[in-house]
């Protein structure tokens, strides 16, 4: 077999065997096959896409790569939840806990990431004491124990991903549905969940811009995961205005912690009770969507919820007291409003320029060494839809800067006030089960 | 200015501008842009394609990349001839006489190559004494005086396009009209020539084996050509038989003295008065392609061709005489026929497989470094179109081994009888200008 018979049968629109992807994902991986091949092969598969059984194969062969974790001494059907990434999305500390509190064993791997905000790991961080440097077997022990455990990165995971990945990022192949979809289920697959739970952001804060191009995605990564046994579906959520309120570490835990009390924001909730219910159903541990989405309700409403992140906190050395007390959380030195220009209603809110001005705050990574500052970030006041008055406040900038002159530009000028009326934004557009 | 950019440019079906196919070019060429990216932009360009105006700013970033040759120093229209390859392709051999006895300048530069038989300097070797080790000097001192001389390859010429070309050959873009088109007008414009005729062979024995590739690939060299102000013509050629009657290099030789004293096989003696009266009419040697191609015919019958011929191989240490004893030529051991097997007309010989039988015999080099029988070949008797008579000889073997079965083999295969009539094949399918 040779990589130039491959990439002229991709280059003429043919599908690849098996063994053919086999022998490309192999060969790249143990260095026989050179960077200038596979970028070669990528920019075909760019331009004469995959199959589904295709996709499924470059999958597989991307998890057989490298290690894989085993979660089989966790009983229980794992259910892992994948969001493509947003602005202000605190789903994860909230349906962690919350699904847990149904008896769904969360076994959460999680990284730190670059981006407006820091991963999961790092918003956790903001919680004094909480660290995720525990043994494999402490983190099997704990979900068995309390249901729900996070972890760092751990083991070479899918090696052939990493590699793939930065040489797309260098060659203008990383936009391409069955290359980002094998990416990301690769990574799920050899995190050893059994059924996965995707979030597809669409707007102008996602990767997918558009919702076609999101629907695509989706219905590429839920066919891929069903086709390598996995039972998988998505949701394809509204990033086109942050979700929820808050932007930035420790503000996004406070944030976390009210929604766990039921008083969070509607859409962050309205999209955690979509996601878990569907997480609750895939896991077994209820008969139907509504069933699932009841209890969940339940469990917010009853402090269960709640009680659950305390006592998640504690087994990795948090103090769960911040979930009374989410004033003990890092908080930044000075609050600054930003004042309505003109009275009307908000007609856009660019989720990834707000990103941005949350970054400029230090909220989040530009590279990996950069350190962020979990104190600080953005707090929305109004939302696409709402009306506002002049010099009312549409958020609140939490800095530990003086100046925050640049910031509030940026802030003006990704949000619009119309003095027409303007619908609420739809937060759910579809659901993709196969 | 980064590459990166350049290849989502060429990836989304934009036009690159000058800049930036020059910055291309320089930064590979001194190995500022790596392999990786280059071959993700071929691919891209492959699917894309890029307009005149591109082709030729390639083109001329190419011939930048390295030496020019410099023949100012010779008087008139240097007017270069190029062919695509082929098999049994005697027309510089010819042409580089016969036009030269018109008074048109003919500087060539010539070399070895790989293939079916041996490049023009491998043949002209077969004349004993004859040698392109000249220098630069010599070679236009040669022209001067006698209108015609040969050199081997000199300088570093499109470092650029060789770069390029090997990165192509093993990612599978080498079969893309921009790519093929600027990288052999690159070489032809960085030799020096004022005026370009291109000799693009279609059919089972070409590189573009359909006619519409064929002259999709003329049109875009001779719009390369032009724009960057070398007049360039293209003829449209046949080769899905080999070309005239010899296939090797002392054969070939031995055709192109009969055919300078109007004696030679009508296919290769049509092709090359059309490819000669071209040449003619663009050197301003002629005021009209029926004047061009009259006095090329008198010359053919005059003698003054062939003495032109003579006069060229003495130049450069050839023995002369081989032109009157043509016996004197290198010849090979044994000649054995290939008598038909079946009465009828012959609708087939594809030419590549007539020149892979001639490659077995030892007639050119599969290799860099594979050394060359001058002496053997293949000498038709019969061509597409032609009558036969069971047992009657379709063609001769000159072979320097014993045993000849294979070849024998590979040459029925590769020749048809039919008890149809059947139409002689076309040699010329086009003449294209602009």
């Amino acid at each position: 077999m040779r990589m130039y018979d491959i990439i002229e049968k991709k280059r003429d629109g043919e599908i690849l065997t098996n063994d053919e992807i086999q022998f490309f994902i192999d060969g790249y991986t143990n260095g026989e096959i050179p960077d200038y091949q596979v970028s070669a092969l990528l920019m075909a598969v760019y331009f004469q896409d995959m199959t589904a059984e295709e996709r499924a194969q470059l999958t597989t062969a991307m998890v057989n790569s490298g290690d894989q974790i085993d979660l089989s001494a966790i009983s229980g059907i794992k259910v892992d939840k994948h969001s493509t990434g947003g602005v202000g999305d605190t789903t994860t500390l909230i349906l962690a806990p919350l699904v847990a509190s149904l008896g769904v064993p969360v076994a959460k791997m999680s990284g730190r990431g670059l981006g407006h905000t820091g991963g999961t790991i790092d918003k956790l961080e903001a919680v004094p004491g909480f660290h995720v440097e525990i043994t494999s077997e402490e983190f099997v022990s704990l979900v068995n124990k309390n249901k729900v455990s996070v972890i760092g990165q751990t083991g070479n995971l899918t090696p052939a991903d990493k590699k793939l990945y930065s040489l797309r990022d260098v060659t203008a192949t990383v936009n391409s549905i069955p290359l980002i979809a094998s990416s990301i289920m690769s990574k799920k697959i050899a995190s050893g969940a059994d059924a996965i739970v995707l979030d597809v952001k669409t707007g102008a804060g996602a990767f997918m811009k558009e919702l076609d191009e999101a629907k695509n995605l989706a219905s590429a990564m839920v066919s891929i995961g069903n086709r390598v046994g996995r039972n998988t579906m998505a949701v394809i959520s509204d990033m086109s205005q942050p979700l929820g309120n808050a932007i930035g570490n420790a503000l996004e835990v406070k944030e976390a912690i009210d929604t766990l009390q039921g008083k969070g924001p509607k859409d962050l909730t309205e999209l955690c009770l979509t996601l878990g219910s569907q997480m609750v159903l895939l896991a077994g541990k209820a008969e139907s969507l509504d069933e699932a989405r009841n209890r969940l309700i339940e469990n917010l409403n009853n402090g269960k919820a709640l009680e659950q992140f305390k006592t998640f906190l504690e087994s990795q050395g948090g103090d769960s007291r911040v979930a009374d007390n989410p004033e003990s959380l890092p908080q930044a030195a000075n609050q600054v409003e930003l004042p309505a220009k003109t009275s009307g209603n908000v007609s856009d809110m660019i989720a990834d320029d707000i990103g941005t001005a949350a970054m400029m705050l230090g909220a989040g990574r530009a590279t990996k060494d950069s350190k962020i500052d979990l104190a600080v970030g953005i707090v929305l006041h109004k939302k696409i839809g709402d009306t506002v008055k002049e010099g009312e406040s549409l958020l609140t900038i939490h800095a530990n800067q003086e100046d925050v002159n640049n910031v509030q530009e940026k802030l003006y000028a990704s949000i619009t006030i119309s003095k027409e009326s303007v619908e609420p934004q739809p937060l759910i557009y579809d659901i993709i089960t196969k």
